[in-house]
């Protein structure tokens, strides 16, 4: 294991410290297969979050977290938002989405193709009963071109403004991509409650 | 250990949570109390904790993170800034840096007390070389007393800009501080190097 030499001489700091890098353990579980999928037909991404978080907390007698993500660009007016995942229609896979997208922004020149990713993780107690939302925003732009092969759905669209900004979400690192993503936050802003709640 | 479920048929999203939620794990060094304390002179933030990053690191021989804070109050131009720790004399204690905090803002109306945190996180290889500076702001306003227990040095009279924007930082727990605060910020916005450079 990697060992790193904390340099303070303040012990608040070197215990603050301690508790960002080095967060409490969990174990995770991923959604059994024989579980039916929620169908995500709230109006809102909240309302998909929270459909998902209570409805797989009640199925599985398990605490659940859930997060639904939606993609604002501000020249379609806040499109496709709570269609993000469907943009290209009910069967469309995320290269079709891509697609569609840069299709709509044909002609807008890159400083007014602004967007932002918004997430909203839900978390809910084994009864099904919701304990927190939050929600966790990345503000970026859509790229003229698909650029790079990491992360999924729009990421290869996405421009986070930034210092990374030259790269789209799919040419960061994981842990680049993590540290400043809507997910990241929002994840990271549910973990408090987490730790307390569960 | 705590178990939990997350709530996604989305493989990419699962992974991406995981990553998140469930840190690499390092393991952290306090500095021995046989290195002599480095004299935090520069004018700046980073240059300060990059002298400590960098002179830590040599001293002992191992890669070291290190941080310099300030609290810039813009009813003082910015003051106490680089000088937040020692504002009320080179041995002032936090609370006569409070008092003294307290009394400069006197007769100023809260929506006028408007300040912020500033966190420089700065990583030193074990030669000494800087590998990274990354900078955390946190956004509030400096309360008209103090409240809270929590925290240290100036934490019971800020408010955080905010969901928590009625509680000061003193009032907070350590993990709602930690997913907000400007130190939050900057050392999660390091580990990525760090994980990648140590």
């Amino acid at each position: 294991m990697k060992a790193l030499l904390i340099g303070t001489k303040n012990e608040h700091k070197l215990r603050e410290i301690r508790d960002i890098l080095l967060r409490v353990p969990l174990v995770l579980q991923a959604l059994p297969a024989s579980v039916p999928e929620v169908v995500e037909d709230a109006p809102t991404l909240e309302g998909n979050a929270v459909l998902k978080a209570c409805g797989y907390a009640k199925a599985t007698g398990q605490p659940c977290l859930a997060e639904d993500t939606g993609l604002e660009v501000d020249a379609l007016d806040g499109a496709p938002g709570v269609h993000t995942a469907r943009y290209a229609g009910p069967d469309a896979d995320a290269a079709a989405n891509r697609r569609k997208l840069l299709a709509a922004l044909d002609g807008v020149p890159l400083p007014r193709r602004t967007a932002r990713f918004r997430c909203v993780a839900a978390l809910a107690r084994p009864s099904g009963e919701l304990i927190a939302t939050v929600e966790g925003v990345l503000e970026g732009r859509i790229a003229l071109a698909e650029r790079g092969a990491g992360g999924f759905g729009y990421d290869p669209l996405f421009l986070p403004t930034g210092p990374h900004d030259e790269r789209t979400l799919a040419e960061l690192s994981d842990d680049e991509k993590n540290a400043i993503s809507h997910r990241g936050r929002a994840v990271a802003a549910l973990r408090p409650k987490l730790l307390e709640s569960i």
